[in-house]
């Protein structure tokens, strides 16, 4: 399988990409791995010359800044724009990219295109549920589109029911719509339409809506919404998480020479806690709905999060994912 | 001034509630708490007669699962009905509940009706800022209108400003629109309606658009959003933080003696951090554009958020927050 890997997209690049890669690379050998940017950069970066990292030589590069749309169509050289066309002409089976999330959603969408069926590709994020009750949980959709409507939620439903299956194994995936109330009348009008489809949608176990609050104890295995609160829910988890953990830096450090003695023998314990939060484990965010896997992360990643997303994309691949969903979509 | 209490609503009624205003009448003389429910009840927890306590005595109860407009419209001899006419016969100056939040709501917008100039109220709500930069921020609307339209969120953000500028005594507070992504041309249909009046809303300071990762850090004074995305990131706050803080206190127990230790040695530092998400010192939640203070307590409120929520009650009738947001809305 073959990777296209966008090498100048995101704060760290090229540099954290390579390392990411060059240590994908080595331990999968059955994945190619193919860095579209510039050729100097990459090599100055490349410790190692491996079979299956390739380079493709690319002039431009698609700012973290630039307008997705425009820059989707007007920067036909650049390292995001040249690896999606290498997508949808089927040299390569997926796109990796930590660069600007709106641009590669338009990439994804204008250049690589929809699954037949799907009618707007949801964003899918996948968090840790800090319960016994399941060790992750998938959220969808978490920034693709905000004006989202019925119709789509109940899509993200069956995809991600879908990846739950094929990516974390678990059999009959439950799916909860996030609302406001756990009630069946709850809602606005949005989440109230979006009931009524999911209801009737038989390729889902359908568990009824989902507040926000139980969502990190566990409370389904596939949680959908629409982009714009999916969005603010992502990042609202993100905002807390941190601001939390530095005020309990700050209560250890601040609190005198006892609390930090306390800090220092709970090291490692609150290490545990930081990994247990770090959600960059589980690989990148997946644009879900389009002919080939398109994923995202972070535009801060390091070589981690970089080889992590790359063993999340073999194991989509790896996986009959895409084709049960295809197959899924066309007998509709 | 007088307050209406309903002192049955909520999972501790009418213990706890009695036991906050117990302790609000004793501090604050020139409050006079008026008790709504089974005057039995209520003597049995009343320790101590109180000039400033009255009882009224009430046969219904409008339950945690009753439905909010039928209740109100049926259970006419229950607490929170009566409390609300109450203060609609200006017997009462504010009304206040732990009780059922679909019915208090529609109690405030039915019985004791909307303020002038405002079209739907919105909840607000007071959290803690986690950082320097202020001590608390206020979000509006946090539930009581799902489908907020921009006319709405323009609305809220002048009464967010004049509750900012009152009740935290803020000269000139900050107004951010909850969105997901700060550029202006970002967000929903709704969102970017909404930021095209706030912009022209020359009674707010307003400073565009703030990413919920950001809230906690205290990027604003007031934040605006409609209803069903504000009540997704107050309940992904409480949450990621409940969540949070169980992680760590199994990450202290179950790692052996030194953390188990360490644990010991930071329980203060701790102890200080929950202090810190504790916002029910600041109040319970505003329904706000109504013609008299409305206020909500989480159904759990033990003596202490209702003392709190009392305190903060006599702050906005002791201010001129109300009658200054009448002429506010009169002159438009």
């Amino acid at each position: 399988m073959r990777i296209a890997v966008d090498a100048m997209g995101g704060d760290n690049a090229p540099k954290e990409i390579v390392k990411g890669c060059l240590r994908a690379a080595r331990e999968f050998s059955d994945v190619t791995l193919v860095l579209y940017g510039k050729e100097e950069a990459i090599r100055n970066e490349l410790s190692e010359d491996l079979p299956n990292i390739e380079i493709v030589h690319s002039e431009e590069v698609v700012k973290s800044d630039d307008d997705p749309v425009r820059s989707i169509r007007r920067k036909k050289e650049s390292s995001m724009v040249k690896a999606a066309y290498s997508v949808k002409n089927g040299e390569n089976h997926a796109l990796f990219s930590a660069g600007n999330t709106g641009a590669l959603l338009a990439a994804g969408t204008l250049i690589i295109g929809r699954m037949k069926g799907i009618d707007r590709p949801g964003l899918l994020a996948t968090f840790p549920a800090l319960s016994d009750k399941r060790a992750v949980f998938n959220m969808i959709d978490v920034g693709a589109n905000a004006d989202s409507k019925p119709l789509n939620i109940n899509q993200y439903a069956t995809l991600g029911t879908y990846y739950s299956k094929h990516v974390h194994g678990i059999d009959k995936p439950t799916v909860g719509l996030l609302n406001n109330g756990t009630e069946e009348n709850k809602g606005n009008d949005l989440s109230k339409s979006s009931y009524a489809l999911l209801k009737e949608n038989d390729s889902i176990d359908f568990i009824g809506n989902v507040e926000a609050r139980d969502l990190l104890d566990g409370v389904a295995d596939v949680v959908v919404t629409d982009g714009f609160t999916g969005n603010a829910v992502l990042k609202t988890i993100e905002g807390t998480a941190i601001s939390l953990m530095s005020v309990i830096k700050s209560a250890i450090m601040d609190n005198g020479i006892k609390a930090k003695l306390g800090g220092l023998m709970l090291k490692d314990s609150l290490k545990e806690v930081k990994d247990l939060l770090d959600y960059s484990k589980y690989g990148g965010a997946v644009l879900f709905g389009l002919k080939a896997p398109v994923i995202k992360t972070h535009g801060s990643a390091t070589e981690e999060p970089v080889y992590h997303t790359i063993r999340q994309i073999r194991e989509m691949l790896e996986s009959s994912l895409l084709e049960d969903l295809i197959s899924h979509f066309e007998n509709q």
